[in-house]
């Protein structure tokens, strides 16, 4: 399949079908863009009305062209999409198409029939298909604007998709401002046969891209597009995928479900895999830029030099705050400093060179910091002062890049007056920013993604590496349907049994001899009232906790009999059921949840519904846990890194590991509870969600003291 | 002393002290930026060298000048100034001087005492003086450009003042690319004399100024800056004031010291004051362009129209996430839009008036949402499409705004495409974004900032009216000096008598009568050895908890006191005195702390250094305090307003109103324990901090468990 994807993108001939005489129709604006931007392969208009169009010839009917053709461009009206795809591909054997018109799913249902037409033929004759309802592409490597976007920006190192065609134009008129240079610029549109998963595939492999940007609403196979990001891992993947204020899809009755929704899925997922995840669109054009002209930003401390000390301070701030470090600089480096700068110039960190700073002082500092091991990064800050030389220091920055292999990053404060300056660090693709602020914030997003690479040990990929367990397949069977149930308490009981999840001691028995054999090693312990009834009676004490010994065991038990005797329908019936209960006491309350995206299904290679499968949330628990929301979450499956990395990335776990007290909790049984409901999702997809709240931890067990499961298909 | 800041701005003569021939030196720069901003008053130039400059007369003496002069500008070397000042007072009687230049407080020990001179000057003769090492001014209204900074912005309602010069001509520079209309730009440098107080203070009660804003790295008095955006509280006060990483000043030694900080301090207190506090340049720009341009956002309800349904989705998750809401149009609305728009249009909100919309469409759309009393403020975006009317929207927009009195906020994504548009709405001071996230931001401060005018209410501005006891003063200043020193114990407890704060209830005895009838109605109690060397060894018990009856209180007494007879130096010497301490259990534990900023003067009228008073934290106690952070603060004094807002910003207080649990605690107690705490501080500004950690609250009390007082100058 990639071949055609690749014809696609790499046409030796082209065929637009819909080239009119009137200039602005899309099908003569794209089959002009193709003409101007330089295209080298064969060009053909097709169109029933015209023998020429623009005084080239226009041919009648796709199969009259008399060369091959590789890629054919629909701009006809909607309704006759279907049956010409099929005629290019019976008369002429074309492998890819791209359908720009409008007029399908998005316009209902009859929309729709026509885009599954599409999809249908396609996969009949194995062709691919960008579109419909798109902009089309641009591929500056071919010099093929094959959009009816303007004028193709600057070759680079970018591929751009865009699920949305305007958000496409827009980022192609800021990508245009800052000179940005991208390989692809794909507006995919309603994604009929090519989606996100075919263009990321694509750009992952290309040797020619360096930095992938997507825009993204809603993603066809989660699943696949996870492994995928997960699995190549080698090159930045910058995603906007909003939506995380939509009304969830499904009201899922489950705690957990209140707090994880399916966008913050979507989004903890591809960040899982190793995307960037970003949630504006500025963010997503500073990390382009900084991506792909940046070098590599492998450490931490920053050297800023800057002619200003506001700037310099508000600098400083920020790199704290986004989690980056002010280097220290090397004593040589201070003495290096001293000999070029004037006295009042700061030789610390942020360098003020001052006002009067003309371009070699900043050329000075910045060849000074280039040496010193103990700078990672260096961050150029201007404010164009009297005398300022704006553009000479353009070049000084431009000139240490050649030859440094840190990061230099610019922010150029103000307007008229620096756009010389900016212009200059743009055409040789220096990341130069308006603002610090925004800067910083990108020098912190790279040194994340640079140094999170190992996050590859978190994650088992494939879920069949599991070892399951489906014991009590039959009996939970019964309660999948399409609705979501509880499963009732025997069964939770009987599958935590089976994973060998740490509950409660209990016993169930109206004989005291009996349960106080049971408590001998227990105690403090808890008894209730196993009939339903005295529930509502507020009146009559249905609970006893906290027993601490025999004796205390004893008398609660005879109270609790005569109470419950009292009731009308007990009367005369002899001794009742009482549960007993190990009572677990001084541990600390963590919450275990798991969610599934996607329907039961979402583990099956053959079928998808857009889902990533089960997540896992681990976090504070008890009447703190909706208080503080001090929880995480991940994708499914983790290796034990990955529990690991999960829990101690909460608050609670800092308290598991005895910061605040003397006490160290029994953190190890942790991790292993969060395996075990890990298996336990696993091994049953029907699971929609879980609920473990409170489990408690103490010194020794990590004991789930309530828990919920909930199935559905 | 007002007038002469107004003679500052508004003088009828100046005298330009250093202008020389070269026309690059920075007075002969201030000379000409006069003469070409279009200054009708009298300018003369100063310097012993020449008889003309430029072709004008100059000055060897400003005695010679043969006018008054209002304002004398010195651009001559920082050693001659003092001098020169003085001499230009006793000769001219001048009121209000500038220093451009540097070479003060800035460069050392010297300078420094160049700018003692200055001040004493300035008061010995009652005269304002803006700087040294300054840029000068701008007054837009007065067509004066009194700096050596380039061309002034247009004329407009911001205010805008800088501690940095640097920052103010980078301000500059971008205040001219969005064409934003100031009335005063003004760089006071080492504010020798003229200060932010000064500044603002002018500005507030300006009629002329309808938004400030403010770079300011310090403050040279806390509590005069405060009070007056405090009680003025009449227009947006927009500050940057960076700093917060800063190492803090002084080390505090309490638990409190080490989450509220200095900077956070000045922060938290300009912010109650009623300031709107940022923290990068490019939200305190967007903030000046939004407030300056736009109608005041007096709703939270946003209604969208767009474009494109990309960016409609960005738009709708950041209303979501910066507390705003996504209107809900009417019926009448619906049906209104549902005639005008396409039948692909979307009719909800955002309105998307789809690609092919020409600049009526949008038109159509703004005056129905105008109209619609569920519509708030109104946000529109706009991507540049094919056929897309740029700047024919930004005039629907115009129009628009001129009727329409909710506020109209546009982006127009991209760049070169929409500049156009963009620019159009510059002219006409339409607040227009590069970015729908930078867009909604801005909407969220301003409807912040229109609907927390009540605030007022949480805050007593006078210290004064707080009543007041300084019954262990006596005492409590043996322990008062330059360093910080904790309260012995008994001294805490007598000063919680002093303030009626409840504390456990407690006795030292060895009599186990005694003891015995104590504890009759308190139990649980606890029992403490006195002994300080049992606390040493670890092997022997020392502390019995939770003795639930007189039975275990006796046993538990005779086992301490013969763990206590069992040490080496107790032989022989009888019973030991016991602690003997109700126990405070089940109540939920919270925090209180006392942090001065400033020194121990800090409320006396005619001394200040820079400090703010005292600030109350309030929070979660116990080992969650660090864990959770969840605590907030506020300046004293505070009205009963005040402390319920203070207490109900933390998270804790959810659970204190019982949200997760049917217990409902003592919030009654928490707000006067709060209070007492409060008078304890102000009436002992000795106090530097206070930790009451934890205060246990039970559903009849707020107790103080632990509590510690640490005192200093």
């Amino acid at each position: 399949m990639k071949d055609n994807v690749d014809l696609l993108f790499n046409p030796k001939s082209i065929a637009v079908v819909g080239v009119s005489e009137e200039i602005t129709k899309l099908g003569s604006v794209i089959y002009h863009n193709i003409i101007e931007s330089g295209y080298e392969g064969e060009l053909f208009a097709v169109n029933p009305k015209y023998d020429r169009v623009f005084g080239n010839i226009c041919y009648r009917d796709i199969k009259d062209i008399p060369s091959s053709i590789d890629l054919v461009c629909f701009v006809v009206p909607a309704q006759l999409i279907p049956e010409q795809l099929e005629h290019a591909v019976l008369t002429k054997g074309i492998k890819a198409a791209m359908i720009i018109s409008a007029g399908f799913k998005e316009v209902g249902e009859e929309g729709m029939q026509r885009e599954n037409k599409i999809k249908e033929i396609a996969e009949k004759y194995n062709i691919r298909v960008l579109g419909p309802n798109c902009l089309g592409y641009i591929n500056t490597r071919a010099k093929l604007n094959c959009s009816f976007a303007g004028a193709p920006p600057p070759e680079g190192g970018i591929f751009f998709l865009s699920q949305s065609g305007a958000f496409c134009t827009a980022a192609l008129d800021i990508a245009q401002k800052r000179n940005m240079g991208f390989n692809h610029f794909v507006s995919y549109g309603n994604k009929a046969e090519i989606n996100e998963f075919d263009l990321l595939n694509y750009a992952l492999n290309s040797d020619f891209v360096k930095v992938v940007g997507a825009y993204i609403e809603e993603i066809t196979d989660g699943t696949k597009v996870y492994k995928l990001i997960r699995e190549k891992n080698n090159k930045p993947v910058i995603i906007l995928s909003p939506g995380k204020s939509e009304k969830a899809k499904q009201a899922i009755s489950s705690h957990t479900g209140s707090m994880v929704r399916s966008a913050s899925i979507r989004t903890q997922a591809l960040n899982q895999a190793g995307a960037i995840m970003v949630e504006g669109m500025d963010t997503m054009f500073d990390l382009m830029m900084a991506f792909s002209w940046s070098r590599p930003m492998h450490g931490d401390r920053v050297g800023v030099i800057t002619n200003a000390g506001g700037p310099g301070i508000i600098a400083t701030d920020k790199i704290e705050e986004v989690g980056l470090k002010v280097a220290d600089f090397s004593d040589e480096t201070k003495q290096k400093l001293r000999e070029v700068m004037p006295e009042a110039a700061s030789v610390q960190n942020p360098v003020d060179v001052i006002g009067d700073a003309l371009a070699k002082r900043y050329g000075d500092a910045i060849d000074i910091l280039m040496k010193d091991s103990n700078v990672d990064s260096i961050l150029v800050i201007l404010t164009p002062q009297l005398i300022t030389q704006i553009e000479e220091t353009a070049k000084f920055i431009i000139n240490a890049s050649k030859v440094c292999s840190k990061p230099i990053i610019a922010a150029f404060l103000g307007g008229k007056y620096v756009r010389g300056g900016v212009e200059r660090l743009y055409d040789y693709n220096i990341p130069v920013f308006d603002f610090v602020e925004d800067a910083v914030e990108s020098m912190a997003y790279m040194y994340r993604y640079y140094n999170c690479q190992d996050s590859c040990t978190f994650h088992n990929l494939e879920v069949q590496d599991i070892e399951k367990s489906r014991k009590n397949e039959d009996e939970l069977l019964k309660y999948v349907g399409e609705e979501q149930k509880a499963l009732p308490e025997d069964l939770v009981m009987k599958i935590s049994e089976e994973f060998d999840i740490d509950i409660p001691a209990q016993l169930v028995s109206s004989d005291i001899e009996e349960i106080s054999k049971f408590c001998a090693d227990k105690y403090p312990v808890v008894i209730k009232a196993t009939t339903e009834d005295i529930a509502h009676k507020t009146d009559l004490k249905a609970i006893y906790l906290n027993l601490q010994n025999e004796d205390e065991l004893r008398r609660s038990f005879d109270e609790l009999q005569s109470n419950i005797a009292s009731l009308p329908d007990r009367k005369n019936k002899g001794l009742a059921s009482i549960l007993v209960q190990e009572m677990i006491t001084g541990g600390e309350e963590v919450f275990i949840g798991i969610n599934r995206d996607g329907a039961s299904t979402v583990y099956d290679e053959d079928f998808s519904d857009g889902g990533f499968g089960h997540v896992i949330v681990f976090g504070k628990g008890g009447i703190y846990t909706e208080i503080y929301k001090d929880i995480d979450s991940r994708l499914l499956p983790l290796t034990h890194n990955g529990i690991v990395n999960l829990v101690e990335s909460t608050k609670v776990s800092q308290i598991l590991k005895g910061a605040r007290n003397a006490r160290i909790f029994a953190l190890d049984k942790v991790y292993e509870l969060v395996d075990k409901i890990q298996k336990l999702a696993l091994s049953y997809p029907e699971i929609a969600s879980m609920d473990l709240n409170p489990v408690f931890v103490t010194e020794k067990r990590a004991v789930a003291v309530d828990m919920k499961i909930f199935v559905g298909k």
